[in-house]
């Protein structure tokens, strides 16, 4: 899958970077915390070795990363001689105005086993749970340290790839890196409360009512939660509520397959599927014209949120056979 | 508040451990993954260095944790000379069955500000997250390396007091601790899938409807979760289905001190305080006899469930100032 990129160690990438200037930073779309936080950490490295460093300003970013990269944002302006990508491992996937920086990327620093090679250097290390920890190594690489900010933002970036150090990626070294960036002074507490504790009273309350809703099938192997209209405007929830709600259904003991629909406002429902090794979601989801990975899916199905989850509890029963 | 105990670094402690031998180790009431982990681990280095070293088994060890510790447990003729304690701030707070041995505990390994100083000999260390960390630097003195088994066994202990590395008092130590852990052999994954993200139905349900009837005192910075026996009842969990329930309050945007008041069937309520940073959970439960730590502590009320809320939110409403 590898186009002619030329691969570079972290040392090699630092040396790459000192050599040249005016560098302007992209990420993917629907950039996550490992992008961003990945991107703003590269910046204000490269910054504090003199070079003049932007982040070309995603406007898919949302809410709860947008202070993070404030400080980093490019002007209208810019003119740079130098594009980098963080955690983007395809052209194809970069920030929706990317524009004819798509075919210019002179060096990608990431993690995905995936990388397509686009760029003409690549710092790419697949064994790693966040592209952050790549960016940590190339950080150190360049001066020896990281200041502060740096670590709250790698610190950012690696939390969000590994759920807060839970998912099944992350292995000794993100804890090594982790300890590091507290050691530096990551603002770790202050993250870990945006990120991972706090949820809005709505949310609260719809999981509330989710978990208490939560309907068995199949001998308990497969769990349905419905999101309808009206219990989201009861709940006074929006659509940026609804963060990782996919995940609900597969916490009970038992399930294999969780399947979540929510009611659309035009009509017809957005069914995420998420499921245990061995049980294939995309096989659930492409009967109704989706897809996605073997253990995540979705599909768009164009019945009443009853008639919806009948059809998917009917098709999960299929796949576990 | 220590009395006279002699205080020993890891070092010393290791080296006290060499001189010793027909180890018998106790934990706290209510045990956690901490008291366990921690209690299992320095039982299995023990052995590794050829002392006979046994748990004694706690009766209320609930059933996530039992498989840790069943190759550890005691025999009921167990004739012990030395007695150790792990993560226990207090004699008063020893499993119900230490009997004759709380007057006579020899070393006591632990992490809380707290510890009243009950043992001779005591190795603390305040600063740690977890008393699995404080076993960790241990058992390195000991023996300069840890098994597979210990690794997992002080992992989780580390996130059982962590909640999985998201709780405000990780410090960089933790971390470091943890990729040793896994560069030790742990099976984090596993501990992972079970203590983090695999929920009973009971929860799940208990866990919607605390959601949905969380309610909110001094202007939504202190919230309320009440869990009766009726509630428990209705919703078919056990004592083994609440753990990390404390936790729960604190997520509603907003909250700086989360309170769950739980009812007990002997009568009275067991209350968990967990607050922000700046507010004194510790100075909120001490008003009540109890105590713990400046972020999370707890107490015991003997009044209704109703009243003790109550209680609490005035005392919290104090605390905020």
């Amino acid at each position: 899958m590898m186009k002619e990129t030329t691969r570079l160690t972290s040392d090699k990438t630092a040396a790459w970077l000192r050599e040249r200037d005016d560098f302007l930073i992209l990420t993917h779309r629907r950039p996550d915390g490992d992008a961003l936080g990945s991107a703003a950490a590269l910046c204000s490295a490269l910054r504090a070795i003199g070079k003049r460093a932007y982040l070309l300003e995603n406007p898919e970013t949302t809410e709860r990363y947008q202070a993070y990269v404030a400080a980093y944002l490019a002007p209208a302006d810019v003119r740079p001689f130098t594009i980098l990508t963080t955690d983007t491992a395809d052209a194809g996937i970069l920030q929706i105005n990317a524009g004819s920086y798509v075919d210019r990327v002179d060096l990608c620093i990431d993690h995905h086993a995936s990388n397509t090679g686009y760029a003409a250097y690549s710092c790419l290390d697949a064994g790693r749970a966040a592209c952050g920890e790549v960016v940590y190594d190339v950080l150190m690489a360049l001066r020896g340290e990281i200041s502060a900010d740096e670590a709250t933002l790698l610190y950012v970036a690696l939390t969000t790839d590994t759920g807060c150090f839970v998912y099944a990626n992350v292995t000794a070294d993100t804890f090594t890196v982790a300890g590091e960036l507290l050691r530096a002074g990551a603002q770790y507490r202050q993250v870990n409360k945006k990120l991972f504790r706090t949820k809005s009273r709505g949310r609260m309350a719809l999981d509330g009512a989710l978990l208490s809703g939560l309907r068995f099938y199949h001998g308990g192997q497969v769990a349905v939660a419905t999101v309808t209209l009206d219990l989201m405007a009861r709940m006074g929830v929006t659509e940026d509520d609804l963060d990782d709600i996919a995940a609900i259904p597969n916490l009970a003991e038992g399930v294999l397959v969780g399947i979540v629909v929510k009611e659309l406002s035009e009509g017809g429902c957005k069914v995420s599927v998420r499921s245990s090794p061995g049980v294939d979601s995309n096989a659930i989801c492409q009967r109704f014209g989706g897809g996605g990975h073997p253990m995540a899916a979705g599909c768009t199905v164009d019945l009443t949120p009853e008639k919806t989850a009948e059809a998917l509890v009917e098709a999960a029963g299929d796949a576990l056979g």
